[in-house]
């Protein structure tokens, strides 16, 4: 199989259908390669336009006269053909085709135009009707959401396979905001050249991605697909959330990309069977994927919980129960050791309560405690900044602990800005964070879920 | 029953251990007083200092000269017992006992002290052990978390009985962040006299409390609870979130709050017999309560969903299923109406998918032909804010439609800062928003629930 690099790494990139116009996609497409981190050479093309934001425009690619590692076709359905057609002159051999119009909207005909014409030169298309692919590595950028709209995420190790443009827009923007990072993302739209299955295989090669996401409708070669995940799951993490499971969900998927969603018992079976981990929604999909990505495996599945809110920790719990996870109990000596030199108020077992009054240092000595002892097999952290000893020194307490991956760690912290900004930061060291218990225990189920996998 | 009013409407408070010191709780409640929307007096008393924050200050309560209308207590517990006995000669009524270290860590003895001292005046007191009191419109707060660390919501209609303080000060926070707007909360503490039935009641009779929502592990007395329930959910509705529902939960409330957790079966049961709607998770909680409170009753629960993604209204046709709700499908002419207004790439029919292109005229259209439209029950807006058309103005739109309130009507939007805001604003008109499709699902789902019950 042929590498996808000239996609993600391409030295120099045309932009067919570059546009003056700010709130048309060529212009914003252009304009992404210009102001991102992308290192390579950027050709606006448009036969209606002599200068584009300070750059020399073409009438065509075959006007350009260095090489084309990439090509970017935003032209409408009709002249889009004639684009390819073009790039097969240029010698170009990677096109990504966001263009619109085509099978989605019934023109199968002229589908079969598009991929005849990329046949004939040799070239491989991501497309048509796409959002487009983002590398946050190399800057490679064909969304044609403005910035203002759509933040880009840091660059980092998820990488996520979407068969909707939207559901692959409003990630990135949420990752942003989050500060999750993100590697190579691609919405493949029609997939009438490069297809899931080819995506799936070149991701599992790409030493960038440590962790794949997939949003899927409907394979368009199911027996394909599955066989392509079970070799990728044995590499890498591949966790999936597929949409249309059920009747009335499926009815819209015929009408939105073509293909058939096929029936919910039969794809989560597949799923299992191919070693994909099976989320249940967008916001799972990427919990799971920090979990996995993040975080050494899980040797078991008993949990030390370790809280200032007595709350949150019995809802954690409950969850927990819910996730197939254990309460773990640390050894006597050890909890007898942690009473001794905590406040009397505070509850120690099971879930480990400091109470309104901890401070940072209590959060340390208990994860240490955690680390060490033999009948813990994962970590918990609980922290509400709401109380008033609690600083952002606990920030460093739990990176440090997380630094060791002896021992998975999640960190649960709900609230407003100060708690957002704090979670923010832990993000940036490598901690999965989570608002809520449910969220957290359903994604080190999953951690569990893979650990097993690959033990 | 006598009515709570003088703990929510006091026209002067006492701060009971009041302190200089920024990091102690006493000193944050008096600064709350003050620089809140509490219009009242507010008198700081604390033997060891004479001004306080530039206002006089009291070495015991009975010194202030002036009538009292509630106390807050935030002294250790051994002097919490003089302090009541202080407030009972002084003839204060209402009492809030901010401090711990009673029944909850073992001196049951202290807390019957408590309880004699204050029956013996004739004193209601909330508590102890509570994070407190907070009422949006008053100004009355006795949260003892700074504001910087946990921000204080607008006022509106949500009121909330809480038995974790945790969960509650977790809760306020977020919902300042989200623009969600709150009328009482109360973390009850250890009931020992005021518990989660008369608090119930209150609510059911304060005109400023649209829906009331609870936290509860486990009530002091079940039996006394459901009656109480039962009567109030005929009148406003309420939603529960039940901690320590499974085993490993359960055993932890035993430790928590002192309360049986009880089994989690019969508690559902015993929720849906006293018309509580049951949430599962926190975020349920207060979607549940937004819905409900802003929007009216849905006849049924057929839903049309308008959508600029094809991928979300997928899943969000999947979440409605599994929430037992269906999809609409207006009548055949209406239909034939919009595709002819429509471009011709957008989709019409259960899901209306406007894709990408989409801008707030088209939006106004299909909301319009919804609400007019006899087999529509509910409305579900899904705006993905990322695509370059669509502007601000889909908000007017949508708080227009909603104005009528002829339908309920949901708005989804995912992604980063940009969205947040625009929600943010319609959360300001009382169109309840959500930021994934399984959110909202369960919120309609909740609401054509309280809907059959109020038919």
């Amino acid at each position: 199989m042929a590498s996808l690099d000239g996609f993600f790494r391409p030295e120099s990139v045309a932009v067919i259908g570059a546009s003056r116009d700010p709130r048309k996609p060529g212009h914003v497409i252009f304009r992404n390669f210009l102001e991102g981190n992308f290192k390579g050479k950027v050709y606006p093309v448009n036969p209606n336009a002599e200068v584009l934001i300070g750059r020399k425009c073409y009438p065509s690619v075959t006007d350009i006269e260095g090489r084309i590692d990439l090509a970017v076709i935003v032209v409408p359905a009709e002249a889009a053909i004639k684009a390819m057609e073009d790039c097969g002159k240029k010698g170009i051999k990677n096109v990504v085709v966001n263009a619109g119009g085509f099978r989605e909207t019934g023109n199968s005909q002229l589908e079969e135009q598009l991929i005849k014409a990329a046949k004939k030169h040799g070239i491989k298309f991501i497309g048509p009707n796409t959002l487009g692919i983002f590398d946050a590595h190399s800057g490679v950028d064909t969304l044609f959401n403005p910035k203002y709209k759509l933040e880009r995420p840091q660059a980092g190790g998820i990488s996520f396979i979407s068969q909707s443009g939207a559901i692959m827009s409003v990630v990135l923007d949420w990752m942003s905001m989050k500060g999750y990072k993100a590697s190579k993302f691609i919405s493949y739209g029609n997939a009438a050249d490069i297809d899931e299955s080819e995506l799936l295989e070149y991701l599992a090669s790409d030493s960038r991605t440590k962790v794949i996401c997939m949003y899927i409708e409907g394979a368009r070669n199911g027996r394909k697909f599955f066989d392509a995940a079970k070799r990728v799951s044995g590499r890498k993490p591949i966790i999936a959330l597929k949409g249309g499971k059920t009747e009335e969900g499926g009815k819209a998927v015929s009408s939105h990309t073509g293909s058939l969603a096929g029936q919910a018992a039969i794809y989560s079976a597949a799923f299992r069977q191919a070693g994909i981990i099976e989320a249940d929604d967008i916001e799972q999909l990427f919990d799971f994927a920090r979990m996995v990505s993040s975080q050494p495996a899980a040797k078991g599945n008993r949990v030390q919980i370790i809280t200032d809110g007595g709350g949150f920790g019995i809802l954690f719990a409950d969850n927990m129960a819910r996730n197939g996870l254990q309460l773990a109990m640390m050894e006597s000596g050890r909890l007898e050791d942690l009473r001794k030199r905590l406040p009397e108020h505070a509850v120690v077992g099971s879930i480990i309560d400091l109470t309104g009054d901890v401070n940072a240092e209590r959060y340390g000595m208990c994860i240490s405690a955690a680390m060490d002892d033999g009948l813990v097999d994962m970590i918990v952290v609980i922290a509400l900044f709401q109380v008033p000893a609690l600083t952002g020194e606990i920030v460093e307490v739990v990176a440090e602990a997380a630094r060791e991956r002896k021992k998975p760690i999640a960190f649960i912290a709900a609230g407003g800005r100060f708690t957002e900004v704090l979670k923010k930061s832990l993000e940036d060291y490598g901690v999965p964070t989570f608002s809520y218990p449910e969220r957290a225990a359903a994604a080190l189920k999953a951690l569990n879920e893979y650990s097993m996998l690959s033990r």
